[in-house]
Order: structure tokens, then sequence, then C-alpha cells
């Protein structure tokens, strides 16, 4: 036992090393986390023989708690999400956080391995949600719905390899909005992408493009090209590495680890490196081997039909039609897309990588994220109905947690140029005392003010200095105290003092809840 | 193969008819949902050679998904208990859906059985939170903070056996509001409680009272009635069954299963089932068997310090000082709580139900459900700090999925007697077409009224009859329905509906969304 716990103090000693040194070349954050995480696990092994604590007080990997000043700003963007959906007509549903393992299995490819199962505990098993789509297409087929426009927000779960510094989480929010139904082509699908314009709009993230592609356009470039069929999905998630990879690389991959004709991989490779907007799916339709092929014609046909209704709904600079896009998940079978920030990562302006993007002809060199992704499936419901029933659906999901991010910084930055804090409560009031043994009136007078709705708060302290109620006051933003003492009990009146003029005003206690509403328009 | 799939036919066949008889004994929901459960599961194992999904379609046990209706109500009780919970000044924080499983270990006493944990798929071994008392406890040592007012909202998961028809189920919502920090004695111990009255009269649920006691008096009975220390815990989670069990059998299980001494036992359900106000409290400090037990004087001189507080924030009559609550949970320290509603089940009046309680002097044989607990806390964060730095915490915790099951019933009960319908959505306006060819319009306009912040929707097909789309309004309730045919674009006007009146009036297309506005003044 000895010897196994001085192999592990040497461990330690070799990982602190190694976490200094990282620390000391200003190494990659994502890496430094990796490291110290291995650090205190090896800490944790040490174990029993310690403090009362045993283990090392963490959150699991890849989650994080949220601070009160964070759920203010997770609560504002949520906030301004769901406006944006009800404005559109959304109603919202709820699923349990896990499904029946076999729900999830056969929908997400390659991704599948990053699935959390639960534990066998005897009965069913059990995983924990990957998405919102998968659950919702459950959600349909079990309650028999062929139509719904439904908004959800909520976590999901994927046992990756987190980048948290950028807003890569394994557990993390989505807020997804989905139309299902047999409607006519592309009408719905354009409304999604519109409702995450407004959505990125509001939430003033800077410039954004929208990519777009069709999956049956990718299906007939691989088909046009060479690919075989059975290699089609292996391809596309080949091509969906384009946004971090340069081509070589992705073609590398291709030819090498996927087996693909180098050939074929480089006839694709001319294709799938294009953007641009109708002209674009004008000039492939005319390309005899594309505009030749059933499957890249009814994927252009789309396009186009997709660009006007865009155009339609007042969008048509923020939208590029993209032939790498691919998206990773196998249950999309139409328009695919992804929402893309411009030049909010690596200190760069919007400016920067407006220059950037018409240089290259594409935002894709740029060191950005992807904040919104989405498109048509629709085959998934299908798959879970007794008699193979399809609702067809689109939808796009917005990736918030990157968003909190940005504006976590935001906020940071904010408090460190102007020492502007951001308030976590709402409380209007704050109940003072100017003297000793004044409880039973400051609890009668907070008692009075609940009842009325007035946001209140008072010390749990039987006699609180009152330099001190006051202090808080300022260091909480509250902007009113109440004060009291034994000749305000007296004369029946309370002393309203507002906490960053200090001007004090008599007020009779009978009078206070009016008064506070008058002087706090905003308040209950 | 064949016979193997014989078999379960045959035991499908045997399920099948005991799910028919207990339906025609009207037996009870519960039951009847488990066996339909298992004979579900049977189906299930029949397997391949059967229509594309091969399993059963449903939710895992004991949980279940939300509609949009379900989804309307439970938001706006969950609004109703967030204003409650602001009135009072708390931030709130989120923490992840599961914990290092080491987190919840020995905190839970018997029920550390319900925890459900995670598949180990190679890394930490994480459980799911069974409550969100321990994960505040972990947040605040492991940030070290020692002063917070928070609320928290949020998902927990207990593998118990679930009675999903009286709100019960293993995936339910917490909403928990607790005041952390060294301050003096029972000042946040009423203001909970003072919490979770406010929240339960905004929600009209009828009347219900408030049980509370301590466990330093349940403790010092213990010791008086001559327990012996080391099975105060399992005496404990005895007496905590007398809400719903009678005393016959809670003594049974504590004498028989439990080993106490029968004398002992039968000295303290003298005292257990007492219940009462201040005026208990002072016969008990009479009482030299139990005044002169100091753990005991300490626990009725709080209780009275209490229920002194209680009154100053204007509650008496809510609140029943009662002998036989417990509650189940290893981590408390002090004064304990619990909401009880009175007559909302077994389709009882709330006067009833008070008859009975006058009667019996308690609410306790009244088949009626707590749907609110809590209680002092004052070494959990201590147990997660390296130096075992004591936070004391006292905290109330809202059981809204019963709140919701209640409310669920009222809301159908209305839409029977009334035709009531809820809803879903808060579209403002409907964008329809008169005739056909009219989708560009019809997109130009919903267009603009969204730029505008004016809630519409819009028919998804290309030609979609008048009389469907004025069905669609009246269906769903939307007050206003935007005409639109040739003759209306020519003369650049829009004809304005009031779907339940059918009044028209044509209103220039530049004022539409002016003219929402004035018509519908709660809108956007």
């Amino acid at each position: 036992m000895a010897d196994h716990k001085a192999q592990i103090q040497e461990k330690i000693k070799l990982q602190g090393e190694t976490v200094r040194r990282l620390k000391a070349e200003k190494a990659d954050a994502d890496k430094i986390s990796e490291e110290v995480s291995k650090l205190l696990d090896l800490k944790a092994q040490l174990g029993d023989d310690g403090p009362p604590q045993k283990f090392t007080l963490k959150t699991p990997k890849g989650t994080r708690d949220y601070s009160p000043q964070q759920m203010v700003i997770r609560n504002r963007v949520l906030d301004k999400i769901i406006t944006v959906f009800k404005r559109h007509g959304a109603e919202t549903i709820d699923t349990p956080i896990f499904e029946l393992k076999e729900v999830l299995t056969g929908k997400y490819g390659e991704d599948s391995k990053l699935i959390y199962d639960l534990a066998d505990q005897g009965g069913e098993i059990l995983s924990l949600r990957y998405d919102l789509t998968v659950p919702f297409a459950r959600f349909l087929a079990m309650n028999k719905i062929s139509n719904i426009k439904r908004y959800q927000i909520a976590k999901v779960y994927r046992r990756d390899n987190p980048a948290m510094t950028r807003g890569r989480y394994r557990e993390f929010y989505q807020c997804d909005f989905d139309i299902a139904g047999q409607y006519d082509p592309m009408i719905p699908d354009a409304e999604c992408v519109k409702v995450a314009t407004e959505i990125l709009s509001s939430l003033e993230l800077g410039d954004f493009i929208i990519k777009v592609n069709h999956r049956r356009l990718l299906d007939g470039l691989f088909e046009a090209c060479g690919i075989p069929a059975s290699s089609f999905r292996a391809a596309c998630s080949s091509v969906d590495k384009l946004d971090k990879t340069p081509w070589e690389e992705v073609r590398a991959e291709m030819v090498g680890e996927k087996k693909l004709d180098p050939d074929a991989v480089d006839r694709l490779g001319e294709y799938v490196r294009m953007n641009g907007g109708e002209e674009l799916a004008d000039t492939l339709l005319a390309d005899p081997k594309i505009g030749g092929t059933a499957a890249a014609k009814e994927g252009l046909q789309g396009i186009k039909l997709f660009l006007k209704y865009c155009k339609l709904f007042g969008l048509s600079s923020e939208i590029s039609f993209d032939l790498s896009l691919a998206r990773g998940l196998d249950y999309y079978t139409g328009i695919i897309f992804e929402a893309v920030l411009l030049g909010q990562f690596n200190g760069e302006t919007a400016e920067d990588s407006v220059a950037n993007k018409s240089k290259e002809n594409s935002a894709r060199e740029v060191g950005v994220g992807s904040v919104a992704g989405g498109g048509r499936y629709d085959n998934l419901v299908g798959m879970f109905d007794s008699k193979g029933r399809a609702v067809p659906c689109v939808g796009i999901s917005i990736g918030v947690e990157r968003i909190f991010s940005i504006l976590e910084a935001n906020v940071a930055r904010q408090k460190a140029a102007s020492g502007e804090v951001l308030r976590t409560t709402e409380v209007e009031a704050f109940v003072a005392s100017a003297q000793k043994n004044m409880l039973t009136h400051r609890m009668e007078l907070c008692r009075d003010l609940w009842d009325a709705g007035i946001k209140v708060e008072m010390s749990y302290k039987q006699n609180p200095k009152l330099l001190a109620q006051l202090q808080y006051c300022e260091e909480r933003g509250i902007p009113l105290a109440l004060v009291i003492g034994e000749s305000e009990v007296e004369k029946g009146i309370v002393k309203v003092r507002e906490v960053t003029s200090r001007k004090e005003e008599d007020i009779p206690r009978d009078s206070v809840a009016t008064e506070i509403r008058k002087r706090l328009p905003q308040c209950s």
C-alpha cells in the first residue's frame, strides 16, 4: 500500500511539472485544463487518510456549474431566443433527459460512440439524450402527431473531448425549433433560417453567415464523381470537416483511411470547395455531369427554391450556398444549414473577417464558431412508427453555449473597463435598522411589503450595523434602503433612502409600498 | 428460436388477460399501468421480423413527456414560483444533471439505493443527482461561498416505484430556495416557510398546513424514551411514515424489523402523535422527562423562537408543530418542515378536510399530498470542505409535479365543463390568402410583421383554402386573421378580421403592425 502511494506521489510530481511547463509556455488552454484534470485525478487517488472530504471537489469532466452572474446572462439569451420562437408561433414540449437506448441506436452514425449510457440497475436499458431531435421524433411517432411547430430548450449530453474554453461541453443546452408536417417544398425550411437570423441578430453577436447545402445534391455529387453509394455517409463526414481542416488533409483521410478512389476524390474536391448564391446553382445545373444526375438536379432545384424564399423573407447577404457543408448526422434528407459567426474569435474584428472572406471567397479559413445548425429529416419519425408512417420535419438548433461564452467574456470586459456590476437579483428595497432591537419591526415591514408584491430583503442578524446594511445595498445595486429606528416607529414613518444619491425622505409607513412603486416604475 | 417465440407469445396471452381483468375490476391505476408496461415489454421481446420499429415506443419507466398543453401549465406554475423567489431576493444557479458518485455517497440514508448511476464507459464514475441540496452544498464548498440566498429549478432523479397518477415520477422537478450563511437563529428558517406559504397561496391550491418539527427535539425524545443513539436514524425513518401509516404499523416496524425495545417504542408513541402550537412546546418543556433532556430542550426553544418569527411574518393558522414529522434524509440538523395540501385528493373538498382536521386534530389521516419540504442542514457543506469548514444552511423544496397534476386535472375539468381551450401559442395574427397564388405576398407580409415584432403565422401550403385558414385561427384561438387577395394587394390594403366576432376592416398595408398593436394591447 505504502509503495503504491509513493508511486502515485511520484506521478503527481511529474504531472505537476508538466502542468507548470505548459502554463509557462502559454500552451493551448484546453491542453492545460486536460493536464490539470489528470493531476487532480492523481491527487484524488491518494485517498483515505486525508481530511473529511476524500475526493476531488469538482464537477464531472466537461461540465460546469453556472454562477448567479452566468445565470443572468444565460437567462437573457434564452429569453431572447424564446421571444423569436414564440413570434413564429411555436409551442413547446419537454421530454425526459434519458430515453430507452434503442431509441437512440442507429441515428447518429460515427457519433454514436459519444452517447452516455446509464448503468444497468435492473429494468430498462437507458441512455442520456444526445440531441433534442431524436426524442422529438420519438414523441411525434408515439403520440401520432402529424403537424406541429415546436421549440424545446434543454440540455443534451455527449461524451466528447470538450474544449470548454471555447464553449464546448459534455453537458450543454440546445435550443431547437422544428416544423413537422406534410407541406409544400422549402416554405418551412426557409422559415427555420429566418428564425435563426432573427435570433442571431437580436443577440448582437456581430456578423454571421448561414451556409446552406442539400443532402440530395451531395449524394448526386458523390455519384457523379464516382464514389460508390455505400461510401456516401463516410464521404459526407469527411467533407463536413472542411470548415476546420484544409482540403489536403480531408483528401488524405478519404483516400487513406476511407479507401476511396483518389481520382474520384479529386473530382469531388473541385466541387466541394465551391460556394456562392443562386448563380452557382444555375452553373451546376448547366454542368452536364452534375445537372444530369437525378439526385443532384433535385438538390439544386431545391436550393434554388429555398434561396428564392429566403429572399422573400428579406435574407440574402446572410446566406451562402456552400458545397462543403455536409453535417455529420445520419438523419438529414434535404436542405441542411449551419450558422457561423464571423470574426468573434482570435481577437479578430468583424471587418477583418469579412475582408478575409472576400479574399478567400469563404469564411471557413477564419477560426470562428458554428452557433446554429439544422436541416430537413423526412424519414426519422417513420423509423419509430410501427407502420413506417413518415412525418416530414425540418428544424434548426441554436448552440447557445458558445453564445454564453462570448457574452460572458463581453460582460467581464465591461466590468474591467467601467466597474459596472451585473445585478443577480431584482431586489427593489432593503429594510434596514438604524439601531439595535429593531428585528420585530424589520420583519413586520418586510412582511407587509412582500404581501404587497414588493421585492425586499433584510439582514438575518438580530442587530446588524447600519453602515454594513447600506454597504450591502451599494454592492448589490439595490436602489432603495428603508431605514427604521425607534423614532421612525414612534412617528409611524419610514426613512426612504435612494442608495446612489443618498437622498432621504420620510414617508408614512402605510404608503411605503405605493412610494416604492412610484420611484421604481419598473417594479413589480 | 421458434419455441422461444411461442413461449413469449403464451406469456403475452396470459399477461393480456391479467391486464384485462385488472381493468374490469377497476384496480388501482398504478397497478394497471405497471402490468401494461410488462405486457409491452413482452411484446417488444417478440422482436425482429415485425415492422421497422422493433421496440416498444415509450418513455422510460416513471418518466413522461410534457405536451404543449402541459408545458403551458408547467410554465405558469414555475413563473409564479420564480416570482416569489425573486421577491425574497434570491439569485439562481445551475449545476450539472450528474455528479461524481462520491458527492452523493452517504447523504441520503436508506434512500441511497434509489440513486441512478451512469455506466462506467471509462473515466469518472457518475450518478444522476437525487436532489438539488447536495449539489448546492458541493457548489458552496467548491467555490468557498459562505453567504448566498439562491433558488434553483431543475429535474432530479430517483429510482423509486412511481405512482404517476398521483404526480410521483422517477424524473421530476424540484424548486428549491435555500439561505446559506452564519446568521442569528431561526430568522432565515422562518423566511423559508414564509416563501412556501406565499407560493402555495399564489398557486390557489386550496387550504394547506405546514408541519414543523426539530431534529434536536426528535433526538431528545428518542433519548428520553430510551432508544439507543445508534438507532436514532432508523427510528426517524419509521416515525416519518406516520403521515401515511397508522401508529400500530409503525410500532410493529420499530419493534419487529428494527428490533427496538417495545417499552421505549410505546413511550415514544405517546409523544410522536402530538401536534399543536406554541402551547405544546411549553407543555413539553414543562415535562421533566423531555424538558430535562438537553437536546429536546434545545429543539423546543428553537421551535418557540421559530413560531414567534412565523407570527411576525403573518403566519400562524398555517403552521402546525407536529412531533410525527421526521423527514427521511440524513442531512437535517435543526428545524424541519413539510407542507401538506388539505383535501385536494380523493375528491374531498377543502371544507371536508378541515372538518376532518379538527375532528382528528391532525391532517395526517386524510389522504393528501406533501407538496413542499425542507429544513436546516448545518453540516452538509462541511462534509465537502477539505478543512471541514461549515456553512449553515436552511432551505425549502417545492414538489411541483403534484401541483402540475392537480392543475392539469383542473384544466381538463374546465375544458369538459365549458369547452374552454388552453392556448399553447401566443400568435397574434394569421396571414391568410383569399385566393390562389398569394404565397409571395403572404411571405412578405409575414416578414414585415415579424420584423416589427408581431407574432404571426401563415400556412405552409402554396394554395391553402381560406376556410381552412380561418378554421385554424378559431381552433387555435388566434385573435386576428389578415386576409389578402389580388384586389387587396392592388389597393395596398389588408383585410383585418377579428376571428371571434368575424368583423372585418380594410387597413393600409403599411399600418397593419400599428393596427394589430392597437387592437391587442397585450401584444409584443
